[in-house]
């Protein structure tokens, strides 16, 4: 079917390939004309503005934007007064849910329906596929079922989970209708709040294992500084780039994120091109108030986003406040940094 | 080669099985003769006694231990004596590395050598194989390899890492000699500890997802507790069990946790079975104590530990002194508990 | 001064009769008429309704709500098309300070003052006085310092900071002009927050304490089971009241809170009048959500937070879910409780 | 009474003087000469050596250690085979209580009897008075009663608590026998796990306030960020060092470590004497391996714990794997560090 694709980035210009690679008629448009070209090239239509884009779509249109969520809104005003009832908007970005329960409510009195698409598959999404979260209408979801399908991984990404009915539903080939409008990116923001904890999972223990050779290293003893109680229990030099890759068959931890700390592993044994900084991109924060409005738990995930915080430095004060503290109470003084 | 083997339960008689199709000999001996019996049938060689299945081995003997680690101590006092000098004691349970530690030293001085190998795959392991992380001397560690490698998985269970030199190391298939004696376990005891971070990072995800539709319910306005702003927000009532399904395609947090967490909701949607009351079986702790001795933080593998220490009701008496004190400062009486 | 009063429940009774004391005149309505009834009793004057109350009230009137959050809206709805241009309109309740911002934004719209003032000292205040945070336009403050100084502690509550330039503001006296409206509730925020870290550390510290003995009870070696190591570590029998007691004076954990703490051990040593299930009342969740906002780390107050959910039994889906996976991947079963 | 104090340190030497004051014979050692001198000009007798400081002490003999935790065991060591059968030997500084109950089983079979006292009043103890936590045989502990009442605070330090019996005990005095040898040093573990927790609690909230407003600052819209949602929210510019006043009198968090924040605001309200490199000393650590081993869930006191270890640059490495990861799975760049 015909899909009109705005935004061609790292994200918007593989799924638009991976559309056509299908057999779909692609209609791009992206404030980089050379983006755009890209995309003739490998066989879509390009356009030089909204208004033409939309011009190119058999009514009623389906219209996927891929751009920043904080561009979103103003991305829909520029265009949908060329937009008409019945066409169909889709976010495919990282919108927040509660955007998405607005822009539909506005939408729905001009007739024009909204869909929310959480869309997860990063860089590699061209190769292996986007899984995808569907927010929207049950009948307009049914409607883009074919771009759905091609955007999605192969059901043999992944063994059958034993004793499934066969043919139930579309999960299994990595797309899913989870419920109304909002429905899709609630459930994307949710995988992203899971994806900080397992990250924060796999690197709080790979940097344990980094310093299980602190006992290789001199303390003094000093009313300021516990010394390591038992130094020859802290005496190894892991091979991390090697634990990651063991991990990735028959262990209880494999799984995608490991692979692709194998990788990094593999390419820079001591991350040295990083920093540090660790960016978050908002999903995992409105996990977090979600977590808080529902009154529920959320320990691990909340803990991996303030980690993420820190690495930026945005603990500092509490930090020096807490060392100010402790000057005040036992006249500490702060010990100079680690070389 | 030819291997002893003590302890036939869920673990052990597994990996004798995987060994004896892989055409190795297991002389094998556990407390319960059925168990023994079962394995004969199978094709292994059985023992009536630790002393029996000594005396069946080859020398220099290699015997690996499959118990629970509160009693690894006690097995090796109870049959060490008819150990002979270059003999090998295996210890595939989970032991705190510290332990092997000590049991290395001792046995050392016997003139025995000692093997600690973390292993993972639970009751998978026979189909899917096992994972092994190994501490001990190099030149004992590579003459056990033919039983390493049995056990191990084949590398056809995940892709080659990219651009990782063809015939580099035993990671690759599943097992990995990881440092002197300890590293193995201290490996192991990470890996679990990840483990309980994963785990923990679905189960808080899934659990937001469960409450999604709290905007449903009503709430009486008190000063006890606070309205929910957006009811309107909170409506969705999610299938968790197709969203786990979804999600292992394609997704950012696919894993074999995942996979299990797709066939346990569609075994039990409601997870009715359980009552919530999680074990933890050492590892997990371990994990934390060195993370503390290390000074490295470890917010989210803490956490995730103590949510199953919570899980077990450890918190209540904390819970009391709170509402004790709210009841102090404003008169606060607790709520009645939800129906 | 004259002031008018909304709300005569454990707060809002109690600081009409401290501004009564203080020689203030209070016309007081509440929803309850034997509440208004005991007022007059105590030398206040009372209203049958708000319209009524805001007649007795010279102008321009001063009004202080002192009703629970979730309905200070409609209360103010109710009754500020009585109000006139130049009257001030307070909200002395726990009011979200973001709810601040948009009242004085459509009262000022009116010619109407706002004022937010965070309130804390609970059913302590009548006699200890109140700690009041307050947000607003400087001169509307200034005009209404009377009445904040009236409801303040007594400087002599705590000992001059030292080197305190004498006079410098009003913070000594228990009352501050925080900021622009907001700015009170959002202290009160930051306050309530902390208190709930500040009661978690507590509540976690005696809990280990009350644990303190674990090492007298057996326990079974099981691979369900970590046995603990050293029993002999832990086999003391704390006294928690005592222990309360003690440290109150001279230690540097005395605090108001631990003088309540003493009280309630005494009160009850075994807490048994509580059940665990620990409220919240909405600050603590605000003060997570403006630390997300601003990209701050706050481990200590959000897990405080959380472990107030989890008290109320919000985990419990979470936890089963852990016991799901244990059954998957290794086919382990959940213990029994304790009993 | 007489009583040798070795250890003239911060904490020992005004220890020392407080008894002087009380009137009792102080006979101390320090391997500063100087220190030695200091105290002789205050009234204390002086000794060049352990072996002169036991020697001019009468039979049975009490010698209180003010050392680092660290050193304990050596200085046992050094001078204990001129002690006899009934001496007592108190280890007044910070020692981990599982040292206390080897220690104690070791001199009890020499004879000698142990006490350890957990000691808490900082550099502010001279003035204020020592808040002590006992472990020891009862005999012994009441034998040191003067002692013990000579350190303690005033009971004028705080209100008695209501409704607490007169003469009940000695815990309102400032010390407590808290039960058998590792009690003292086990209470007061975990009161300065407590400590860190509300010290972090503090920390994080005037973090909060700090960051309270950056809402003036201006974001750009990327993928990489989330930009703020309601930059109006975030406008304040509050004074912290008089909110710390503020919330000295009639707050609920009103405590002395909050008297110490004022102070230290006061002193440099920027805290720009400070890196923010906090220092932990053994207390915190073992606070939180008694709650593993307990099976007792500690959040707020271990996250607090793990805050100074971030705070001190321990989770590069793990920030660095972040980064990594999200640059293996999205090619996401990090972000230049904020000036």
């Amino acid at each position: 079917m015909q899909l009109g694709i705005i935004g061609l980035g790292r994200m918007g210009g593989n799924m638009a390939r991976r559309l056509i690679k299908a057999g779909h008629e692609v209609v791009a448009f992206d404030r980089h004309a050379d983006a755009v070209q890209g995309l003739v090239a490998d066989g879509g239509v390009g356009s030089a503005s909204l208004e033409e884009m939309v011009a190119k779509l058999e009514k009623p249109r389906a219209v996927w934007m891929m751009v920043p969520a904080a561009v979103v809104d103003r991305t829909i005003e520029s265009f949908v007064h060329h937009l008409e009832k019945d066409d169909i908007l889709i976010d495919g970005g990282n919108s927040y849910y509660i955007d998405d329960i607005r822009r539909a409510k506005d939408l729905t009195a001009k007739g024009i329906h909204y869909v929310d698409v959480g869309t997860s598959g990063g860089v590699w999404g061209l190769e292996r596929g986007y899984c995808q979260m569907i927010g929207g209408e049950t009948g307009v979801v049914q409607h883009l079922d074919p771009i759905f399908a091609a955007l999605a991984p192969s059901i043999d990404e992944a063994p059958r989970t034993p004793g499934r009915e066969p043919g139930k539903g579309t999960a299994e080939h990595g797309y899913l209708h989870c419920g109304p409008n909002g429905a899709g990116h609630f459930v994307k923001m949710i995988h992203n709040g899971i994806e900080y904890g397992i990250m924060a999972a796999y690197a709080e223990g790979f940097n344990i294992m980094k310093h299980a050779n602190v006992g290789k290293q001199g303390h003094e003893a000093s009313a300021e500084q516990t010394p390591l109680r038992d130094p020859e229990h802290y005496q190894y030099d892991f091979d991390l780039g090697e634990v990651a890759e063991l991990w990735r068959r028959g262990s209880v931890v494999a799984s995608w994120l490991l692979d692709l700390t194998a990788n990094a592993f593999l390419e820079d044994p001591g991350l040295e091109r990083f920093a540090g900084r660790v960016s978050d991109s908002g999903e995992g924060r409105w996990t977090i108030q979600a977590a808080v409005d529902e009154a529920v738990p959320a320990h691990v995930l909340t803990a991996a986003l303030f980690e993420r915080f820190s690495s930026r430095g945005e603990a500092d004060f509490a930090d020096k406040l807490l060392s100010a503290m402790r000057f005040q109470f036992g006249g500490h003084e702060e010990l100079p940094a680690k070389k």
